[in-house]
């Protein structure tokens, strides 16, 4: 944990985060639901569809800005690497490519076979290790060593979360530019990088909005790490269909953001993120991955009172084998 | 067909269009897509996803602009009535209520489940009928005589054709403020409202774009009817996956529009369909319907030759049962 008292990530990273990405990373719009409204009360419910961003999902963002920065630092870089259980993995594949460098991915065997697929398309080399036996972190390392690369963290780095903080610099943007404030903001949460980068941009804008994250059963590490004011690492976790939010605890540096800006985090099912995945299916027409939809779905779940409140969700990611879509399109609760 | 010499769509008409629908229809983004300039070689290729449209088709942006005109001309205004498959009825439906009108929709039984659920959902009366055996331009008749209803066409109208074309507006402005001019745009086309709405904006603002119409096979009747010089109906056509598309004849409006605007028409299977919706879902995050992105699959079938091109594909509709997504996903190509 840091101890030093000026801020890693603040607002003016985050808009330096902003201008290297100009141009490079999708502008996603922010998508007004009155479906959302209908089911939620709010008085203004909005959804910020990082699916639509490049390689489908929000890592791109934080992945270019820490690359581009890396690369402006020292215009030798040559490699560098990742480890991921496949939205990074991609982020940092286009990011890579787009900035002439070449990337080794260290990926899960079991990852949803679209999420490799993909990796492999955007040109990155793709090493697979065993979840359960081998350490990602150890294997990336050595490939570090062996290629002088740069090893690309997935959330516990100041340029990542600066870049992720660009969607809520344009949430904030764009409520402003309809003269609404935003109430409350949940994005879905793994190591917490999305949500503090998030956070320290809304919070910049929008002094008094709520920011919850949101993590699956069996993974809430953050819900309990700001319970106890210490990270906990998750243990004995049950298997979750949200493969993108499997972190084992709160960053370093993502947990004192998280625990100075965030009104909570808030733990959900399985069958919540799939009905949130029908949900964005049939009523907003987005593709949404299991992760993806986990804070769509705590704002569907009566958990928090939106009544008469302006809301802004993040869907965050889209690379689902169409297997799991055709799970969520057969919930019974659908018919 | 019109005679007269002055046109009742003109760019004007689309502009008052879109300052009535400000506000109302979601200004739908411009996605550009990585994965469809590298399937079609284009040097910019860019999605206009009308699936994020209020009740999730381009529809709305006509019904609402016919409305408005109508309730400002006669504020007695009351009743609604129109006949669709189902997206310009959930269009006719959402834009009644919003401008406080009572709407109701003659449907075929067979449309799409989604789509007769949806527009109930949106608060309108839903008169079925056997699309084989009754015609629901009588039914429709009968209804405006007995509640003194304004009847809302579907595509044969100066301001549904004017709203349609709004969305040619916002492809032309966001295409400019890249720096860019369209050479090729490509939209669905069942009567010709949207493409000739879509062609008079594009076509004012690029003159030298080539525009194309897409249908279904067999539901190929502007294709014929362009090459002819006269408008021809489709005869014994086979049953089609593209619902939103089986129009029967070019529209006495939209027919001297399209023939003096476009490049041509283009006839697609329902397989071309099929691809571009998995596309779509792969590559785009979008659920897109199997009419609605039938101009999508004309630009991945390697018809037209788009090497080097700036193209714009409208995506007009996203309101698809669970079980035809499937069978996209389930397509051997996808593999």
């Amino acid at each position: 944990m840091t101890t030093d008292t000026a801020p890693l990530v603040d607002i003016s990273r985050i808009e330096a985060a902003a201008r290297r990405l100009a141009g490079h990373a999708v502008r996603t719009p922010l998508l007004r639901s009155s479906d959302l409204e209908a089911a939620t009360g709010a008085a203004g419910a909005f959804v910020k569809p990082e699916v639509l961003q490049r390689t489908g999902s929000f890592k791109f963002r934080g992945a270019y800005n820490k690359l581009a920065a890396a690369k402006a630092a020292d215009p030798a870089l040559h490699d560098v690497v990742a480890f991921s259980s496949g939205n990074h993995a991609q982020g940092v594949a286009a990011a890579a490519a787009l900035l002439g460098l070449s990337a080794t991915i260290v990926m899960p065997q079991d990852a949803p076979q679209a999420k490799i697929r993909n990796t492999k398309r955007l040109g990155a080399e793709v090493v697979l290790y065993d979840r359960w036996r081998q350490s990602r972190e150890e294997i990336a390392a050595e490939i570090a060593r062996q290629k002088k690369a740069l090893i690309c963290p997935p959330y516990d780095d100041p340029e990542i979360i600066s870049g992720q903080g660009t969607i809520g610099l344009e949430v904030a943007a764009d409520l402003t530019a309809q003269g609404l404030q935003a109430d409350v903001v949940l994005a879905p949460c793994s190591g917490g990088g999305l949500i503090a980068g998030v956070a320290t941009a809304i919070r910049h804008h929008f002094p008094k909005a709520a920011i919850y994250a949101v993590e699956p059963v069996g993974y809430d590490d953050l819900a309990r790490s700001l319970a106890a004011g210490r990270q906990i690492a998750n243990e004995d976790s049950p298997p979750s269909i949200c493969d993108a939010l499997m972190a084992k605890k709160p960053g370093d540096l993502t947990f004192p953001i998280n625990r100075a800006l965030l009104a909570g985090s808030l733990a959900m099912s399985d069958e919540t993120a799939l009905a949130a995945m029908a949900f964005a299916f049939d009523r907003l027409k987005l593709v949404v991955e299991p992760g993806g939809a986990l804070a769509l779905g705590a704002a569907l779940s009566g958990t928090l009172d939106l009544k008469d409140k302006v809301v802004a969700v993040v869907c965050s990611g889209g690379n689902v084998d169409a297997a799991m879509m055709e799970r969520a399109l057969s919930l019974p609760s659908r018919a």
